[in-house]
Formats: structure tokens, sequence, C-alpha cells
């Protein structure tokens, strides 16, 4: 059953690259699988397009489990769940790695205009939020237009204030708006502190126009000190901003009650399809597939991101499907990797790497699905010359999904970039994300904000990568040359 | 200027009846209206599409008061600003009337699922909910699939229990919906103490699949024993419904604070273009348009009903624009009726009706905007036979702006229902309700839900009508006649 050996895998590589070198004729000529593991890749596609297992997990997490904050009893119970799970699909192997991390616990947050007239908002703390003092801060406002505008201010005009920056998220297909709006939330919180402000709130990153205000992680070293910070829903921006522009000066008060804990331990869960190539050998070559198993405390994390368990375990589980009803192993071992801990730290990620980082050549090639399960429409590889026929071959396998594209590059999700400093070859199936930011982070991130059948499209892309990149006839270059 | 007196009126309604009675032409062949008169209903009509001035109103109110519970400090604020808004505008005259009810406080809800895991949902008490004892109840649930089946159920099955009633509301262009769905929130909690429930708990009533919850009134007599009641998002209704289908007996607890309050006494705010028929006799006749100025205590009231603030205040002031510019004024009085706590019990057109009865004949006819923004599509009517040549001919005004139809019946809008008990002749412009229970007493019923074009299209509808009735050539009918 071994048709590729980790030698002959190279010998193919060697000859593969010999006509790209010479000009003769371009990668995407070349069909470097077997048609048997062609016809394999053709029967999972079909098979994930007609099956609910990934919503049907999606759902059993968020609604036996339901949010699960990085620290808290619903963490302990998803670890639980997904151990559980992953046995009772009879995967070869299921085991758990310890992930140590301090932990943030949210109570109260209360976010109100109390002049010119008194308003509740719809408000939400950013993680790691100090608490604010007994019966919270108020003070009168003064709006920024952005980050930029903030750390350009004088410490006179913010000192003993409430700082409203109003930066608003572009919607894309791919994302991209996020990066830029971010910033507000990562950097807001420090640069006020060190300019004197009571208090930091700002414009939920966030596209939708309903009320619902977006937490996420500041980012700070040990030590920074940091002002209570929380945002306010895009509706409650656009009230602010207005009253911003009227005649009378604007008072809010914030209240945050939060507190900053030791260290919890949690565990990155782990379940193994083992390869036809010797599973116990410490050189077995793995596929990796992740997402997070833990969200935010607010909604159930439906799209962030128990879909991405549902996507990725029902690929592998229809792999071991396929492999049992007909006798046909992967090569390579695949591992399904659940990470702790993404959302406040990549936590369950950087302890992975810390485990495994000398294994690294080990990892073929990984992916992590953590977008929502918004449809896949293109994909990027970050993989040495070699296997991009490889990854050619595979987005030509991906294409009748309407994957229409392939571009060097880019990362392996969240959880894999760790393990990425220290050369891990990396695929990313890049997902619709229009509507991604409508939810993820929000009270709002729910089962019904799951698109089925854009769901049973992601397992397919999934399934169809996973198992060609099990079969692949070379390597996808993860070591420490991959970062030349 | 006047160019029809009752008098006058009178003969000109026996004269269009005669042919129809004949049967010699229909009604749409006759036009009733000057040319002059349907001169300025078209620069009306034009000048009201270019306008922004309802948008700016509904803006203005909503972020300068906010939501308006009635009762609340934001209801006398928002009489205030009614009141400075009219006069600012410059009518003829701005008057308040009273209107006392009972009112009710929101403190706090909460309510969580405690087994078979802990997960907090996203709730709103019911208006004039009793509250929970301290602690609040929690106990096994029960489900129903509506009213019919909890009212059907024996009191052993649900004495003790929180009653949980899972009815879905259907979404449709003209809100029919509503009414089917409603039948829970406005009797589940009388049905509850009836049966010995501990509380009852429903899926909003609401089309939105996002999760806001939805309040609004019990429907309940004085004396009438209530349980604590309070509606769930749909997707935590959803959610809810995915636990009871499990093997875990589910449990809930609700806590709600709130509060029934002696009598508070707000106010009709009201402002009149005098008209040119005798505006100080007690006999001249008076064409009402309204909204209410009350809105829940969560979102800002924004489409209920700021946006009908907006819409017919704006009709008015242009019609009372292009008087003052062409010395043109309107042959009736327009009055723009703001009605209080129209939310918890319509107590302000009670009051109104209670004041006005015996004047229903002035009010030639009445017209509320109580639904949104959406685009007017149809309108009905509820006058005498003789006017419906007049209502043929103001929606063939009103058709280039998509309103296809005008139906004989229908009312006034919720404020001038205890005046129809009286016999006022009633039109209604209906508005597309479609994304309406999206938002509607929830607290995403914000400004940005409103939609200024078709905001522009209600105004204009609304002017139209509204000059054209100040100078239909015969009367709708108003009047205990038009009981018969």
């Amino acid at each position: 059953m071994i048709r590729f050996s980790p030698l002959a895998r190279s010998a193919r590589a060697a000859l593969l690259s010999i006509p790209a070198a010479l000009g003769l004729v371009s990668f995407a000529l070349a069909q470097p699988f077997d048609a048997a593991d062609l016809d394999v890749a053709r029967e999972l596609r079909e098979q994930a397009l007609a099956s609910d297992l990934a919503y049907e997990i999606t759902a059993d997490l968020t609604t036996r489990v339901g949010n699960r904050l990085a620290g808290s009893e619903n963490d302990a119970r998803a670890v639980e769940w997904a151990v559980e799970m992953f046995e009772s699909m009879g995967f070869d192997r299921v085991w758990t790695e310890p992930a140590t991390f301090p932990y943030w616990t949210r109570e109260t947050e209360r976010v109100s205009i109390v002049a010119p007239t008194e308003q509740e908002l719809v408000a939400i703390a950013l993680g790691f939020s100090p608490a604010t003092p007994d019966g919270g801060v108020e003070a009168e406002v003064v709006m920024f237009d952005d980050l930029d505008d903030f750390e350009a201010a004088s410490p006179d005009s913010v000192e003993g204030r409430i700082v409203f920056i109003r930066s608003r998220m572009e919607r894309a297909r791919d994302g991209s708006g996020y990066g830029p709006a971010v910033q507000k939330r990562a950097r807001g919180s420090v640069v006020g502190a060190e300019k004197g402000a009571a208090a930091v709130v700002i414009r939920s990153v966030g596209t939708s126009t309903d009320r619902f205000a977006h937490t996420g992680m500041m980012r700070f070293t040990a030590g920074s000190r940091l002002v209570p910070a929380a945002a306010i829903s895009n509706p409650d921006a656009d009230q602010l901003e207005r009253l911003m522009t009227g005649d009378a000066a604007v008072r809010m008060r914030v209240e945050i009650e939060a507190s900053v804990n030791e260290t919890y331990t949690s565990r990155n869960v782990i379940a193994q399809i083992d390869g036809a190539a010797d599973p116990e050998s410490i050189d077995a070559p793995i596929v990796a597939i992740g997402a997070h198993l833990d969200s935010w405390d607010v909604g159930t994390g439906a799209l962030d991101d128990a879909a991405g368990v549902g996507i990725v375990t029902a690929a592998a589980r229809l792999i071991m499907e396929h492999a049992d009803e007909h006798g046909a192993r992967p090569d390579r071992s695949i591992q399904v990797i659940l990470f702790a801990a993404e959302e406040i730290g990549l936590w369950g990620g950087r302890a992975w790497a810390d485990a495994h980082g000398d294994e690294v050549e080990r990892y073929l090639v990984a992916s992590e699905s953590d977008f929502g399960a918004g449809r896949i429409y293109a994909m990027t590889a970050r993989v040495a010359d070699e296997a991009m026929p490889v990854i050619e071959a595979i987005q030509a396998e991906l294409a009748p999904l309407g994957v229409e594209s392939v571009e060097r590059g880019g990362g392996a999700g969240p959880d894999f970039t760790p393990m990425l400093a220290r050369g891990l070859a990396a695929v990313r199936l890049r997902q619709d994300g229009s509507k991604y930011f409508d939810y993820h982070h929000t009270e709002n991130d729910t089962l019904d904000k799951v698109d089925p059948e854009a769901m049973k499209q992601n397992v397919a892309a999934f399934a169809v990568f996973t198992w060609l990149a099990a079969q692949s006839p070379v390597g996808f270059g993860s070591g420490p040359e991959l970062l030349d």
C-alpha cells in the first residue's frame, strides 16, 4: 500500500523540477497524482457535498457546550466534548496536549452617555481590559478619527477624558478591512494609558449595522499599563458621533468589572488517521488540518470557530470512512488539531509549536479553517518551488467547487503561525468573508449564521486538499529552508 | 379663498353620487379636484421627494432624546422636544393635551439555561411583566408549539414549571404575520398564571434571525393575575428547542426586576395649520395626521415611531411652506397629532378620543404613520361611499409614487382606533413592512434602519393625501353613520 516512500518522493520531486528549470513546460502541465488518487479525491468531493456532518458537529458543539472562553468552565467542557467526539468517530489516535496561559474573566460592562441626555449604549469590554474603579469612570468625551489621530494628540487634550475612536471597518470578501480597523482595538488602551485617558471606547471592529458590540484582544506586553477599554456597536458609535457634532459637551460613564487571572491549563485536542507509512515511526510524515476549539464568551462561537471544527473534522472523517470502505489508507498520516485559547493569544498554537517545533519537517503541510463557513474561492500556498505542481494539481481538483486560483504566500491560519516561524509549509483555503465580520466576536455569532451549503463546499475542499496532500509525490518544503 | 364651505361640499357630494347611483359612470371617471389643487399636490409630491426634512426630524428625536418609554424622564423630554420643534416650524397653533396612565419600569432581566449546561440567553421582559421573587425562579422547562397548544395543556404538566412557547412569526410585506404571532405575547402570562406556571418565556415576536429580543405589551384586564414573562431572541429560541429535543432535562432561570407604577400624565402634542375656512369656528373641519411620540425603552424607537413623527410633520410642514410661498392655504385645517403612550396601551389615542369624541364629524379623515419608513405601496380607506371618487382621485396622484391600489376598509393607525369606534373616517397609507419586524420593539430599532429614500416617498404620499383631503369637495363620512 505504500506507494511513495520518502525516498521515492524526493526522486520524483527532482524529476518534476527538471522541465521547469529548462523552461520547456510550465508546472501546470504536469499531473503529479496517480489516477487512483485523483479518483478518490473526486469521490470525496462528491461525498462531502452530500454530507451534513460538519453542520452537525458545529450544532452539537455550540448547542451542548455553547460559548467557551479560554479558562472558563466551558473551556474544559469543550475539551471533553472534543475528545468524546473524536473517539466516537473512530480515529486511530486521540490525545490532548497542554497549553498554559493567563486568562481573563468578564463580569459586566456598561457604557452610557450621561450628558447631554442619559443613553445606555450597547458595549462590550475588550479582552484583558482592566476593571474600572468602583462606580466606573465618568468624564467628558474626546473623539479621534482613528488610532493615528489619537496617537498624534497632545496628552493635554486627552488627560482624564474618555477617548472615543470612531474609524470604521470596510467590508471585503477577503476580510482585508480587519487589519487596518483592528489597530484601534489592539493599541487604543495602551496609548490611552500613555496619555492619561480615563478610558478608551472604540467603534466596534466589524461590518454589521446591527446593534452588536465586537470584542477581541488588545495587544500589549507584560507590564504594559492599560486603561479600561470597550467597544460600542456601530449604531451606538453613529449616535455618539452625532451627539459629538452638536453644541453640548458629551460626557460618558464606563463601568467594567473584569479580572485577569493566574494561569490555566487547557488542552489542544488532536485526532489522527494513521497513514500507510509506518505511523509509529518518529519520522512518519503528517498532513495537519486544524481549527480552534475556544471562542469568545458571547454568542456561541459558531462561525468562530465551531464551523472550522466541523469542517476539518468532517473532512478527515470522510477520508477515514473512504479508507475503511475501500481499504485505501492515505499514504501519510492526517492530524486534526483543535487548538486551545486562540482568541486570547494563540496559546494553543504556541504550545503546539513549542512541543513540535523540532518535528517541523514531519509536518508536510498544514491548513486551518478559522474564517467562518463562507465558500472557498481561492487558495494560497507557502511551499517550496518543487511543490507548486502539486499545489496546482490540487487547485485543479478544487476548481469545480469554485476555487478559482492559487497564489503563493499567505499562511496556514492563526494557530499555525508560531510553527510557520519554524518553516512549516502552509496552505490556506480562502473563504468568502464578506459577512464574517458582521458576526465575528459578537453576541450574534450563533449557529443560524452558518450556511449549511457553503459549509459542505468547505468540507469538500478540505477533504480534497487533505487527501491529495497526503498522497503528494513530493514534500511541500517544511523546514528551516522555507524561511529563506 | 374659501372654495368649499361645508354646505357647498354637501351639494357637490350629492351631485357626484347621482351618476354612480344611476350606474352611468364609474366613480373613477370623475375628477373631483380642481386643476389648481392637483397642481399643488404634484408640486408637493416633487418637493417631498427632494426633502430630507423627515429624516432630520427623526434623527433629531432619536439622537437628542433617544428612547422614550411612556412615564419615563425621556417621555417628558420628548414632549418638550415636540413642542419646541413644532413651534420652531411656525405652525399656526401648537398645544398639548393630557393623557394619564399607569406605567411600567424595567430594571433588569436575565434568562439563562442552567441545565444541562449554563447558557445566558438574550432576553427581554414583556411590558408590564411582574418581577420575579428575589433570586429569580428556576425550574424545568416545558415547551409548547403555540398559545393554543399551551392553552390546551393540563395544569399538571405546567404547574411550577417555566413554560416556553416556540411559535415563529412569518415575514410578510403587509406585516400580517404579526397578528397570529403576537397572541403568545399578549396572553401567555395570563394563561401561565391560570395554570400555575413559574414563568413564561416566548420566542420573540419578530422576523430577525439576529440576536435581539422583542418586547411589547401583554393583554390583560385590571386585576388579572400574571406570571413573569420574557421573550428570547430567535437564535436563543432555536438553541432552546435543540436542547429540548435532547435527552437531558432542561432547566432555566428567569430573573426580572420591574415595577408597575401609579399614574403618570404625559401629553399629546398637536400642531395645526389653520385652514382657509374660519379656523376659530368650532365647526371648522380638520384633516388629522398622526404618529406616536413614545417608544419602547430599548433602541431609540427610530422606526417605531420617530419615523412616523418625521413623516407626518414633514408632510404638514411642506404644505405650510407651500401655502406661505403661494398664498394658498388649505381649505380645511390640518392637525399633526403626536400621541402619548401608544406602546403601553394607546393611552394618548384614548385620551384624544375621550376629549374629541363629540367632534368626530369635524375630523374629516385621519391617517397615522406607525409602521416604520418602508415604501408605501397601497392605500385603504374607511370612508362613506360618496367619498370614494375623491379617494380614487387621491390614489391616482399617489400612483406615480408606487401606490398601486386602494381598497375599502382598514383603519387609520393604532392611535386613531379609539376614535374609529366613534365613526372617524380613516385612510391608511400601507407601507412595505417586510423588514419592519426585524427591528420593531428591539434594541436594534435605531436611526440607521431608516431608509432615507423610502422615507421621502412616505412624506410625498402623506403630503399629497393630506393636501387633497383638505381640498376635498366632499366629506369622508366621519360620524356615527360610518359605523353602520
